[in-house]
Protein backbone atom coordinates (compact mmCIF):
# COMPACT_ATOMS: atom_id res chain seq x y z
CA UNK A 1 0.00 0.00 0.00
CA UNK A 2 1.40 3.49 -0.89
CA UNK A 3 0.85 5.83 2.14
CA UNK A 4 2.13 9.78 2.00
CA UNK A 5 1.97 13.09 3.15
CA UNK A 6 2.58 16.57 1.23
CA UNK A 7 4.13 18.97 4.22
CA UNK A 8 3.90 22.54 2.59
CA UNK A 9 3.36 26.31 3.33
CA UNK A 10 -0.35 26.98 2.39
CA UNK A 11 -1.52 30.58 1.24
CA UNK A 12 -2.65 32.20 4.04
CA UNK A 13 -6.61 32.72 4.08
CA UNK A 14 -6.64 32.04 0.62
CA UNK A 15 -8.81 28.95 -0.09
CA UNK A 16 -8.94 29.12 -3.69
CA UNK A 17 -5.66 29.90 -4.63
CA UNK A 18 -4.31 26.53 -2.43
CA UNK A 19 -6.88 24.74 -4.23
CA UNK A 20 -5.48 25.82 -6.96
CA UNK A 21 -1.67 24.92 -5.91
CA UNK A 22 -2.75 21.59 -4.54
CA UNK A 23 -4.13 21.13 -8.16
CA UNK A 24 -1.28 21.63 -10.00
CA UNK A 25 1.70 20.55 -7.54
CA UNK A 26 -0.31 17.20 -6.51
CA UNK A 27 -0.99 16.40 -10.38
CA UNK A 28 0.01 12.74 -11.69
CA UNK A 29 1.22 11.78 -8.22
CA UNK A 30 -0.56 9.27 -6.88
CA UNK A 31 -1.14 7.07 -3.58
CA UNK A 32 -3.26 5.12 -1.92
CA UNK A 33 -3.51 7.45 0.97
CA UNK A 34 -2.03 11.01 0.97
CA UNK A 35 -1.96 13.44 3.84
CA UNK A 36 -2.28 16.34 3.94
CA UNK A 37 -2.22 19.22 7.19
CA UNK A 38 -4.04 20.80 9.55
CA UNK A 39 -6.34 23.32 7.59
CA UNK A 40 -4.72 22.64 4.75
CA UNK A 41 -7.04 25.50 2.68
CA UNK A 42 -6.54 28.39 4.74
CA UNK A 43 -4.14 28.61 7.15
CA UNK A 44 -3.98 28.41 10.75
CA UNK A 45 -3.83 31.60 12.39
CA UNK A 46 -6.97 33.39 13.33
CA UNK A 47 -8.12 36.11 15.29
CA UNK A 48 -11.95 36.67 14.57
CA UNK A 49 -14.11 34.77 13.99
CA UNK A 50 -14.81 36.44 10.46
CA UNK A 51 -11.69 35.47 9.47
CA UNK A 52 -12.60 31.64 10.24
CA UNK A 53 -16.50 32.46 8.54
CA UNK A 54 -14.44 33.68 5.24
CA UNK A 55 -12.33 30.33 4.93
CA UNK A 56 -15.22 27.99 6.28
CA UNK A 57 -16.88 25.41 4.25
CA UNK A 58 -19.81 23.07 4.10
CA UNK A 59 -18.93 19.48 3.89
CA UNK A 60 -19.63 18.56 1.01
CA UNK A 61 -19.10 22.03 -0.37
CA UNK A 62 -16.39 23.63 -3.14
CA UNK A 63 -13.21 22.23 -1.13
CA UNK A 64 -14.51 18.32 -0.97
CA UNK A 65 -15.49 18.38 -4.55
CA UNK A 66 -11.99 19.89 -5.51
CA UNK A 67 -10.71 16.75 -3.99
CA UNK A 68 -13.10 14.21 -4.66
CA UNK A 69 -11.93 15.26 -8.65
CA UNK A 70 -8.60 15.05 -7.64
CA UNK A 71 -8.96 11.69 -6.26
CA UNK A 72 -10.58 10.53 -9.14
CA UNK A 73 -7.79 12.34 -11.88
CA UNK A 74 -4.92 10.84 -9.42
CA UNK A 75 -6.49 7.61 -8.34
CA UNK A 76 -5.65 8.63 -4.69
CA UNK A 77 -7.54 8.93 -1.61
CA UNK A 78 -6.71 12.17 0.25
CA UNK A 79 -7.11 12.98 4.11
CA UNK A 80 -7.00 16.72 4.34
CA UNK A 81 -7.73 19.55 7.12
CA UNK A 82 -10.10 22.19 6.52
CA UNK A 83 -12.30 24.44 8.71
CA UNK A 84 -16.05 22.78 8.49
CA UNK A 85 -18.80 24.39 8.74
CA UNK A 86 -21.60 23.11 10.29
CA UNK A 87 -24.92 22.84 8.86
CA UNK A 88 -27.68 24.40 10.97
CA UNK A 89 -29.59 21.84 12.45
CA UNK A 90 -33.23 23.21 13.05
CA UNK A 91 -35.44 25.72 10.86
CA UNK A 92 -34.69 28.54 8.30
CA UNK A 93 -35.25 30.68 11.11
CA UNK A 94 -32.18 29.16 12.60
CA UNK A 95 -30.47 29.92 9.80
CA UNK A 96 -30.63 33.19 9.52
CA UNK A 97 -29.03 33.21 12.89
CA UNK A 98 -26.27 31.58 12.11
CA UNK A 99 -24.00 31.30 14.84
CA UNK A 100 -19.76 31.90 14.11
CA UNK A 101 -19.02 29.50 16.71
CA UNK A 102 -20.25 26.24 14.51
CA UNK A 103 -17.17 25.68 13.12
CA UNK A 104 -15.22 23.02 13.71
CA UNK A 105 -11.40 21.49 12.93
CA UNK A 106 -11.91 19.71 11.31
CA UNK A 107 -9.81 16.42 8.95
CA UNK A 108 -11.70 14.99 5.55
CA UNK A 109 -10.95 11.09 4.35
CA UNK A 110 -12.00 11.33 0.41
CA UNK A 111 -11.55 8.19 -2.11
CA UNK A 112 -11.79 8.70 -5.86
CA UNK A 113 -15.40 6.98 -5.54
CA UNK A 114 -16.45 10.15 -3.14
CA UNK A 115 -16.90 7.94 -0.05
CA UNK A 116 -16.17 10.52 2.65
CA UNK A 117 -15.45 10.64 5.91
CA UNK A 118 -15.33 13.53 8.60
CA UNK A 119 -13.43 13.54 11.93
CA UNK A 120 -13.81 16.85 14.25
CA UNK A 121 -11.17 17.59 16.14
CA UNK A 122 -11.74 16.38 19.73
CA UNK A 123 -8.88 18.14 21.67
CA UNK A 124 -8.47 21.38 20.89
CA UNK A 125 -5.30 23.60 21.37
CA UNK A 126 -5.48 26.94 22.80
CA UNK A 127 -6.92 30.13 20.93
CA UNK A 128 -8.40 27.34 18.20
CA UNK A 129 -11.05 26.64 21.46
CA UNK A 130 -12.10 30.80 20.65
CA UNK A 131 -12.80 29.44 17.15
CA UNK A 132 -14.10 26.23 16.60
CA UNK A 133 -16.25 23.77 18.74
CA UNK A 134 -14.94 20.47 20.26
CA UNK A 135 -15.49 17.48 18.49
CA UNK A 136 -18.97 15.97 19.41
CA UNK A 137 -18.72 12.50 17.57
CA UNK A 138 -17.00 9.03 18.55
CA UNK A 139 -13.93 8.52 17.37
CA UNK A 140 -14.49 5.89 14.31
CA UNK A 141 -12.40 4.03 11.66
CA UNK A 142 -13.11 3.37 8.41
CA UNK A 143 -11.85 0.95 5.36
CA UNK A 144 -9.88 2.46 2.43
CA UNK A 145 -8.84 -0.66 0.08
CA UNK A 146 -9.44 -3.39 2.85
CA UNK A 147 -7.17 -1.64 5.68
CA UNK A 148 -8.62 -0.02 8.47
CA UNK A 149 -7.63 3.41 9.12
CA UNK A 150 -8.59 6.14 11.58
CA UNK A 151 -8.16 10.22 12.24
CA UNK A 152 -6.89 12.49 14.74
CA UNK A 153 -5.51 16.18 14.08
CA UNK A 154 -3.06 17.73 15.82
CA UNK A 155 -2.97 17.99 19.41
CA UNK A 156 -4.96 14.85 19.48
CA UNK A 157 -1.23 13.36 19.56
CA UNK A 158 -1.12 14.16 23.26
CA UNK A 159 -3.83 11.88 24.66
CA UNK A 160 -2.91 8.26 23.92
CA UNK A 161 -6.62 7.46 24.97
CA UNK A 162 -7.57 8.78 21.41
CA UNK A 163 -4.53 6.39 19.54
CA UNK A 164 -5.90 3.52 22.11
CA UNK A 165 -9.17 3.75 20.95
CA UNK A 166 -8.57 4.08 17.07
CA UNK A 167 -6.22 0.99 17.65
CA UNK A 168 -9.15 -1.23 19.70
CA UNK A 169 -11.35 0.14 16.87
CA UNK A 170 -9.02 -1.79 14.46
CA UNK A 171 -7.15 1.11 13.02
CA UNK A 172 -3.57 -0.14 11.23
CA UNK A 173 -2.73 3.26 9.94
CA UNK A 174 -3.95 6.72 11.68
CA UNK A 175 -3.21 9.80 9.37
CA UNK A 176 -2.60 12.92 11.85
CA UNK A 177 -2.93 16.33 9.70
CA UNK A 178 -1.40 18.82 11.70
CA UNK A 179 -0.03 22.38 12.69
CA UNK A 180 2.52 21.68 14.88
CA UNK A 181 4.61 24.79 16.50
CA UNK A 182 6.79 22.94 19.23
CA UNK A 183 9.61 21.43 17.66
CA UNK A 184 10.10 17.53 18.66
CA UNK A 185 7.57 16.35 20.56
CA UNK A 186 4.62 15.29 18.24
CA UNK A 187 7.32 12.91 16.57
CA UNK A 188 8.09 11.55 19.72
CA UNK A 189 5.07 10.70 20.88
CA UNK A 190 3.30 9.71 17.60
CA UNK A 191 6.69 7.31 17.61
CA UNK A 192 5.40 5.80 21.16
CA UNK A 193 1.93 5.83 19.83
CA UNK A 194 3.03 3.69 17.01
CA UNK A 195 5.08 0.99 19.21
CA UNK A 196 2.59 1.11 22.23
CA UNK A 197 -0.54 0.33 19.60
CA UNK A 198 1.80 -1.24 16.79
CA UNK A 199 0.41 0.61 13.74
CA UNK A 200 1.55 2.79 11.53
CA UNK A 201 1.46 6.82 12.03
CA UNK A 202 1.26 9.47 9.13
CA UNK A 203 1.78 12.98 10.85
CA UNK A 204 1.68 15.39 8.16
CA UNK A 205 2.75 18.57 9.30
CA UNK A 206 3.24 22.21 7.52
CA UNK A 207 5.36 24.78 7.55
CA UNK A 208 5.93 28.44 6.92
CA UNK A 209 5.06 31.44 9.63
CA UNK A 210 2.12 33.30 9.59
CA UNK A 211 2.19 36.41 10.66
CA UNK A 212 -1.35 39.21 11.95
CA UNK A 213 -0.73 41.81 14.06
CA UNK A 214 1.57 40.90 17.09
CA UNK A 215 0.36 37.38 16.53
CA UNK A 216 3.09 35.16 15.00
CA UNK A 217 3.06 30.86 14.37
CA UNK A 218 6.03 29.44 12.97
CA UNK A 219 5.34 26.24 11.52
CA UNK A 220 8.08 22.91 12.42
CA UNK A 221 7.65 20.45 9.45
CA UNK A 222 8.98 17.47 10.75
CA UNK A 223 7.00 15.53 8.86
CA UNK A 224 6.99 11.28 9.68
CA UNK A 225 5.76 8.08 8.67
CA UNK A 226 6.08 5.47 11.67
CA UNK A 227 5.58 2.14 11.50
CA UNK A 228 4.43 -0.29 13.98
CA UNK A 229 7.80 -1.69 15.28
CA UNK A 230 8.73 2.70 16.20
CA UNK A 231 11.27 2.72 13.04
CA UNK A 232 10.76 5.89 11.60
CA UNK A 233 10.40 5.44 7.98
CA UNK A 234 10.38 8.51 6.62
CA UNK A 235 10.77 12.26 7.95
CA UNK A 236 11.08 15.48 6.60
CA UNK A 237 12.66 18.58 7.12
CA UNK A 238 11.79 21.22 9.70
CA UNK A 239 11.07 24.23 6.65
CA UNK A 240 11.37 22.53 3.05
CA UNK A 241 8.04 21.33 1.24
CA UNK A 242 7.68 17.71 0.93
CA UNK A 243 5.95 15.24 -0.85
CA UNK A 244 6.49 12.15 0.05
CA UNK A 245 4.94 8.59 -0.36
CA UNK A 246 6.38 5.30 0.80
CA UNK A 247 5.33 1.44 0.52
CA UNK A 248 4.16 -0.45 3.64
CA UNK A 249 2.82 -3.74 4.24
CA UNK A 250 -0.35 -2.33 6.37
CA UNK A 251 -0.65 -6.37 7.64
CA UNK A 252 2.19 -5.86 9.67
CA UNK A 253 -0.06 -3.35 11.79
CA UNK A 254 -2.73 -6.27 12.35
CA UNK A 255 -0.66 -8.63 14.57
CA UNK A 256 0.06 -7.14 18.22
CA UNK A 257 1.61 -10.29 19.35
CA UNK A 258 4.88 -8.70 20.16
CA UNK A 259 6.54 -12.00 22.00
CA UNK A 260 5.46 -15.25 22.23
CA UNK A 261 3.94 -14.51 25.76
CA UNK A 262 2.49 -10.69 24.92
CA UNK A 263 -0.05 -9.01 23.20
CA UNK A 264 -0.60 -5.96 23.51
CA UNK A 265 -4.10 -5.48 23.54
CA UNK A 266 -4.75 -8.74 25.26
CA UNK A 267 -2.38 -8.20 27.75
CA UNK A 268 -4.23 -4.74 29.34
CA UNK A 269 -4.68 -4.81 32.72
CA UNK A 270 -8.53 -2.77 31.81
CA UNK A 271 -9.43 -4.26 35.83
CA UNK A 272 -6.75 -1.83 37.14
CA UNK A 273 -6.63 1.28 34.94
CA UNK A 274 -8.51 4.06 36.46
CA UNK A 275 -8.94 6.60 33.24
CA UNK B 1 14.97 17.00 45.38
CA UNK B 2 17.85 14.68 44.83
CA UNK B 3 16.76 12.06 42.24
CA UNK B 4 18.79 9.45 40.56
CA UNK B 5 19.58 5.76 39.76
CA UNK B 6 22.12 3.09 39.54
CA UNK B 7 22.82 0.70 36.30
CA UNK B 8 24.70 -1.98 36.84
CA UNK B 9 25.03 -5.54 36.14
CA UNK B 10 23.81 -7.68 39.55
CA UNK B 11 25.41 -11.31 40.06
CA UNK B 12 23.64 -14.01 38.48
CA UNK B 13 21.01 -15.62 41.20
CA UNK B 14 23.45 -14.34 44.06
CA UNK B 15 20.85 -12.09 46.30
CA UNK B 16 24.09 -12.28 49.05
CA UNK B 17 26.40 -10.83 47.12
CA UNK B 18 24.33 -8.29 45.28
CA UNK B 19 23.53 -7.20 48.90
CA UNK B 20 27.34 -7.01 49.91
CA UNK B 21 28.10 -5.10 46.41
CA UNK B 22 25.17 -2.83 47.15
CA UNK B 23 26.58 -2.09 50.31
CA UNK B 24 29.91 -1.19 49.47
CA UNK B 25 29.04 0.48 45.71
CA UNK B 26 26.35 2.96 47.31
CA UNK B 27 28.27 3.93 50.50
CA UNK B 28 28.52 7.46 51.06
CA UNK B 29 26.12 8.48 48.10
CA UNK B 30 22.98 10.34 49.11
CA UNK B 31 20.30 11.28 47.29
CA UNK B 32 16.23 11.72 48.31
CA UNK B 33 15.47 8.74 45.77
CA UNK B 34 17.83 6.38 44.11
CA UNK B 35 15.56 4.02 41.80
CA UNK B 36 17.44 0.11 40.88
CA UNK B 37 16.84 -2.18 38.24
CA UNK B 38 14.15 -4.58 38.69
CA UNK B 39 15.00 -7.75 40.06
CA UNK B 40 18.39 -6.29 41.49
CA UNK B 41 18.85 -8.82 43.46
CA UNK B 42 18.43 -12.20 41.35
CA UNK B 43 19.32 -10.75 37.99
CA UNK B 44 16.03 -11.91 35.88
CA UNK B 45 16.82 -14.88 33.62
CA UNK B 46 15.08 -18.16 35.18
CA UNK B 47 14.54 -21.29 33.45
CA UNK B 48 13.08 -22.91 36.40
CA UNK B 49 10.71 -22.48 39.12
CA UNK B 50 13.16 -23.85 41.46
CA UNK B 51 15.76 -20.98 40.79
CA UNK B 52 12.73 -18.59 41.31
CA UNK B 53 12.37 -20.01 44.88
CA UNK B 54 16.12 -19.77 45.41
CA UNK B 55 16.18 -16.19 45.01
CA UNK B 56 12.70 -14.88 46.75
CA UNK B 57 12.09 -13.36 49.98
CA UNK B 58 9.29 -12.11 51.69
CA UNK B 59 8.72 -8.58 52.20
CA UNK B 60 9.89 -7.40 54.56
CA UNK B 61 12.73 -9.90 54.89
CA UNK B 62 16.68 -10.22 54.97
CA UNK B 63 16.51 -7.64 51.56
CA UNK B 64 14.26 -5.15 52.61
CA UNK B 65 15.94 -5.22 56.28
CA UNK B 66 19.48 -4.30 54.05
CA UNK B 67 17.94 -1.71 52.40
CA UNK B 68 16.40 -0.55 55.53
CA UNK B 69 19.36 -0.42 57.22
CA UNK B 70 21.33 1.04 53.88
CA UNK B 71 18.98 3.87 53.68
CA UNK B 72 19.49 4.64 57.43
CA UNK B 73 23.09 5.09 56.71
CA UNK B 74 22.95 6.87 53.19
CA UNK B 75 19.76 8.93 54.48
CA UNK B 76 18.23 7.91 51.12
CA UNK B 77 15.14 6.25 49.95
CA UNK B 78 15.64 3.47 47.44
CA UNK B 79 13.31 1.71 45.17
CA UNK B 80 14.75 -2.10 44.02
CA UNK B 81 13.56 -4.58 42.23
CA UNK B 82 12.54 -8.07 43.86
CA UNK B 83 11.03 -11.38 43.58
CA UNK B 84 8.83 -11.18 46.18
CA UNK B 85 7.78 -14.83 48.23
CA UNK B 86 4.31 -14.09 49.15
CA UNK B 87 3.27 -15.10 52.57
CA UNK B 88 0.68 -18.03 52.40
CA UNK B 89 -2.74 -16.85 53.46
CA UNK B 90 -3.80 -19.47 55.39
CA UNK B 91 -3.05 -22.23 57.97
CA UNK B 92 0.08 -23.66 58.65
CA UNK B 93 -0.54 -26.43 56.88
CA UNK B 94 -1.44 -24.42 53.88
CA UNK B 95 2.45 -23.59 54.34
CA UNK B 96 4.23 -27.02 54.13
CA UNK B 97 2.21 -26.91 50.67
CA UNK B 98 3.79 -23.57 50.07
CA UNK B 99 3.37 -23.05 46.17
CA UNK B 100 5.88 -22.07 43.72
CA UNK B 101 3.40 -19.99 41.47
CA UNK B 102 3.15 -17.61 44.27
CA UNK B 103 5.66 -15.43 43.39
CA UNK B 104 5.45 -11.78 42.40
CA UNK B 105 7.75 -9.61 40.27
CA UNK B 106 7.72 -6.61 42.27
CA UNK B 107 9.42 -3.33 43.53
CA UNK B 108 9.70 -1.93 47.23
CA UNK B 109 9.95 1.99 48.27
CA UNK B 110 11.76 2.08 51.46
CA UNK B 111 12.79 5.07 53.45
CA UNK B 112 15.26 6.06 56.40
CA UNK B 113 12.42 5.76 58.50
CA UNK B 114 11.39 2.18 57.46
CA UNK B 115 8.52 3.12 56.00
CA UNK B 116 7.50 0.73 52.89
CA UNK B 117 5.79 0.17 49.88
CA UNK B 118 5.50 -2.75 47.39
CA UNK B 119 4.04 -2.88 43.93
CA UNK B 120 3.53 -5.94 41.66
CA UNK B 121 4.47 -5.67 38.27
CA UNK B 122 1.26 -5.44 36.23
CA UNK B 123 2.28 -6.27 32.87
CA UNK B 124 4.35 -9.64 32.74
CA UNK B 125 7.22 -9.73 29.58
CA UNK B 126 7.21 -13.14 27.73
CA UNK B 127 8.46 -15.97 29.92
CA UNK B 128 7.48 -14.02 33.11
CA UNK B 129 4.31 -15.72 33.30
CA UNK B 130 5.84 -19.16 33.85
CA UNK B 131 7.31 -17.71 36.99
CA UNK B 132 5.62 -15.36 38.42
CA UNK B 133 1.62 -13.91 39.34
CA UNK B 134 0.88 -10.57 37.74
CA UNK B 135 0.21 -7.90 39.72
CA UNK B 136 -3.50 -8.45 41.57
CA UNK B 137 -3.85 -4.73 43.46
CA UNK B 138 -4.33 -1.47 42.34
CA UNK B 139 -1.85 0.98 40.92
CA UNK B 140 -1.08 3.10 43.76
CA UNK B 141 0.95 6.24 44.99
CA UNK B 142 2.78 7.34 47.90
CA UNK B 143 4.54 10.39 49.25
CA UNK B 144 8.15 10.90 49.99
CA UNK B 145 9.38 14.18 51.44
CA UNK B 146 6.06 15.71 50.35
CA UNK B 147 6.24 15.02 46.82
CA UNK B 148 3.82 12.15 45.06
CA UNK B 149 5.53 9.55 43.53
CA UNK B 150 4.51 6.19 41.64
CA UNK B 151 5.73 2.88 41.02
CA UNK B 152 5.94 0.63 37.31
CA UNK B 153 8.32 -2.14 36.49
CA UNK B 154 9.63 -2.61 33.10
CA UNK B 155 7.27 -4.10 30.79
CA UNK B 156 5.18 -1.72 32.35
CA UNK B 157 5.99 1.37 30.13
CA UNK B 158 4.70 -0.12 27.19
CA UNK B 159 0.38 0.57 28.50
CA UNK B 160 -0.09 4.10 28.62
CA UNK B 161 -2.98 3.43 30.70
CA UNK B 162 -0.44 2.53 33.85
CA UNK B 163 1.17 6.10 34.13
CA UNK B 164 -1.92 7.44 33.34
CA UNK B 165 -3.89 6.31 35.92
CA UNK B 166 -1.08 7.04 38.36
CA UNK B 167 -0.51 10.81 37.33
CA UNK B 168 -4.22 10.87 37.85
CA UNK B 169 -3.45 9.73 41.70
CA UNK B 170 -1.25 12.84 41.41
CA UNK B 171 2.24 11.13 40.62
CA UNK B 172 4.71 13.67 40.24
CA UNK B 173 7.57 11.24 39.51
CA UNK B 174 7.29 7.44 38.30
CA UNK B 175 9.94 5.24 39.81
CA UNK B 176 10.80 2.42 36.69
CA UNK B 177 13.31 -0.66 37.68
CA UNK B 178 13.52 -2.46 34.23
CA UNK B 179 15.67 -5.08 32.64
CA UNK B 180 14.68 -4.14 29.12
CA UNK B 181 16.44 -6.59 26.45
CA UNK B 182 15.45 -4.31 23.57
CA UNK B 183 16.68 -1.06 22.20
CA UNK B 184 15.24 2.35 22.44
CA UNK B 185 11.72 1.02 22.77
CA UNK B 186 11.38 2.04 26.22
CA UNK B 187 13.72 4.98 26.17
CA UNK B 188 11.18 6.07 23.76
CA UNK B 189 7.93 5.45 25.22
CA UNK B 190 8.76 7.02 28.66
CA UNK B 191 9.57 10.06 27.30
CA UNK B 192 6.12 10.18 25.96
CA UNK B 193 4.71 9.31 29.26
CA UNK B 194 6.49 12.49 30.30
CA UNK B 195 5.58 14.65 27.72
CA UNK B 196 1.86 13.74 27.97
CA UNK B 197 1.63 13.96 31.67
CA UNK B 198 4.15 16.02 32.20
CA UNK B 199 5.70 14.09 34.60
CA UNK B 200 8.89 13.26 35.68
CA UNK B 201 10.28 9.50 34.86
CA UNK B 202 13.21 7.59 36.32
CA UNK B 203 14.11 5.00 34.23
CA UNK B 204 16.57 2.48 35.92
CA UNK B 205 18.01 -0.09 33.78
CA UNK B 206 20.60 -2.78 33.81
CA UNK B 207 23.79 -3.77 31.89
CA UNK B 208 25.35 -7.45 31.41
CA UNK B 209 24.56 -10.72 30.06
CA UNK B 210 23.16 -13.72 31.06
CA UNK B 211 23.34 -16.81 29.81
CA UNK B 212 21.52 -20.11 30.95
CA UNK B 213 21.38 -23.28 28.43
CA UNK B 214 20.64 -22.30 25.38
CA UNK B 215 19.37 -19.46 26.33
CA UNK B 216 20.25 -15.82 27.17
CA UNK B 217 19.70 -12.26 27.56
CA UNK B 218 21.56 -8.83 27.08
CA UNK B 219 20.06 -6.02 29.10
CA UNK B 220 20.73 -2.88 27.51
CA UNK B 221 21.35 0.24 30.02
CA UNK B 222 20.66 3.33 29.00
CA UNK B 223 18.76 4.77 31.51
CA UNK B 224 17.32 7.98 31.54
CA UNK B 225 15.59 10.58 33.47
CA UNK B 226 13.08 12.66 31.81
CA UNK B 227 10.80 15.84 32.90
CA UNK B 228 8.01 17.25 32.17
CA UNK B 229 8.43 19.16 29.03
CA UNK B 230 10.36 15.90 28.39
CA UNK B 231 13.82 16.76 27.58
CA UNK B 232 16.12 13.75 28.78
CA UNK B 233 18.10 15.04 31.86
CA UNK B 234 20.61 12.54 31.78
CA UNK B 235 21.12 8.87 29.91
CA UNK B 236 23.45 6.32 30.47
CA UNK B 237 25.31 4.52 27.90
CA UNK B 238 24.08 0.98 26.77
CA UNK B 239 27.11 -1.20 28.72
CA UNK B 240 28.61 0.59 31.18
CA UNK B 241 27.75 0.81 34.89
CA UNK B 242 26.31 4.55 36.04
CA UNK B 243 25.26 6.10 39.26
CA UNK B 244 23.69 9.14 38.89
CA UNK B 245 22.05 11.56 40.95
CA UNK B 246 21.07 15.19 39.51
CA UNK B 247 18.70 17.76 41.23
CA UNK B 248 15.10 18.15 39.98
CA UNK B 249 12.62 20.67 40.79
CA UNK B 250 9.33 18.33 41.32
CA UNK B 251 6.95 21.15 41.66
CA UNK B 252 6.75 21.25 37.58
CA UNK B 253 5.19 17.92 37.57
CA UNK B 254 2.18 19.90 39.34
CA UNK B 255 1.20 22.37 36.97
CA UNK B 256 -0.63 20.36 34.01
CA UNK B 257 -1.28 24.05 32.19
CA UNK B 258 1.11 23.29 29.10
CA UNK B 259 -0.91 26.38 27.28
CA UNK B 260 -2.73 29.24 28.60
CA UNK B 261 -5.88 27.18 27.22
CA UNK B 262 -5.11 23.46 27.70
CA UNK B 263 -4.72 21.48 30.77
CA UNK B 264 -3.78 17.98 30.15
CA UNK B 265 -5.63 16.53 32.48
CA UNK B 266 -9.01 18.27 32.28
CA UNK B 267 -8.50 18.63 28.34
CA UNK B 268 -8.90 14.83 28.13
CA UNK B 269 -12.38 13.75 26.33
CA UNK B 270 -13.39 10.76 28.32
CA UNK B 271 -16.45 11.17 27.12
CA UNK B 272 -15.71 9.93 24.08
CA UNK B 273 -12.39 7.39 24.72
CA UNK B 274 -13.37 3.78 24.61
CA UNK B 275 -10.83 2.36 26.72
Amino acid sequence: MKIGYFQYNPFYHDVLQNREYLGSRLANHSADLLVLPELALSGYLFRTNEEVFSCAETIPGPSSDFFHSLAKKNNTSYVYGCIEKAEPKASAADDLNYNFSSFYNSSVYINPSGDMKIYRKAHLFNREKNHFLPGNAPFFVFDVQGVTVGMLICFDHMFPEAARTLTLMGAQIICHPSNLVLQGYAQATTRSRSIENHIFWILANRIGTEQSGAVSCTYTGGSQITSPDGSILVSSASDEEDLTVIDIDPSLALDKNITQGNNLLTDRRTDLYQV
